[in-house]
């Protein structure tokens, strides 16, 4: 235990993703000031670390038995494969979707160890066939790590027989054609689709 | 004419799209201190000014009597539709697209007084049945202005039975979800496609 109590409150802080080390040593400052913030800061923390866990039907981060979006009955059939939990509530805030999520933690990347069973792809296999699945939204990022995923689950997933659409690929709203870069383009002119 | 040469200059070049004040300065500067310089642009510009013109079949601009794509007897019976120019270099960029372009200059904007005609609508349904067009890309804009004139132009063609496609919209490559804003992905969940 060395350093200032600031210091060392900044280090843990720039360890957050999009906290540099201005922007830690900023909250750190504050942090130390207010002592009231800090316990409660570190009341909510600590609960939520005993607490937390994956949904044993979707494996988004709950502190109830099971999540909100699956303890719901009325939700559809259909299932939204995504990466985090924070892209699941991107998804939610769309507003389109009402069928239930599988969150995988994750991209496929056998050079780090993170292969199917990391993701918990048998898992979502079974709960597919289990909940007789309408549809299943592969909802991943438009990366590599995210394609070479999508592909994997799509072949995955073929044998059971269910419907697998990914997101489309293309112009963002408000984009300009002359500022597109090629790779764009190129995927908005092959998905191109009927007026 | 008042005002010293390089502020003539500056004023000029501002005008410029992306050309702020203290860019223009510099450049003023430069072309001041570099006449040779000066008098070649100079001669590019008034040369370029005089002769181009808009290439009767397509609308792009060029110096020849029908532009380069337009006089490539190798292209396909496709038709893409631009709002510009330099978007038609951004397709022909991608390597993609093997027909021909239409330019309309513009985006339908009625209240500017830019109706179908100013865009060159009525020329380019004559030349779509001119040349029985395999299918028309409307390569337009993913703004409100470039929506409107997409769907104008679709109808326009509906009474001539071309296929008429649209460039897909959602997320560009390398996007990840979490940071994706809830219209793309609306947008790219509505036109989710099967794997």
């Amino acid at each position: 235990m060395t350093g200032s109590p600031v210091d060392r409150l900044a280090d843990a802080l720039a360890k957050l993703p999009g906290i540099g080390r201005k922007t830690a040593l900023r909250l750190a400052f504050s942090l130390v000031d207010d002592g009231r913030l800090s316990e409660e800061l570190a009341a909510v923390l600590s609960e939520t670390a005993r607490n937390v866990h994956e949904c044993p039907l979707c494996r988004n981060l709950t502190l109830d038995p099971v999540c909100e979006v699956c303890g719901n009955g009325s939700r559809s059939r259909s299932i939204c494969v995504v990466h985090t939990s924070a892209d699941m509530r991107s998804i939610e805030d769309t507003g389109l979707f009402r069928g239930t999520y599988f969150v995988l933690h994750g991209s496929l990347a056998p050079l780090d160890g993170v292969g199917p069973a990391e993701l918990g792809i048998p898992a979502l296999l079974e709960r597919v066939a289990g909940v007789q699945a309408q549809e299943v939204i592969l909802a991943l990022d438009s990366t590599t790590e995210g394609e070479a995923t999508c592909a994997y689950i799509a072949r995955a997933l073929e044998s059971l027989g269910v419907p697998v659409t990914r997101l489309a690929r293309g112009l963002p709203p408000g984009a300009l054609v002359e500022y597109a870069d090629a790779l764009t383009l190129s995927q908005a002119l092959k998905g191109r689709s009927r007026v």
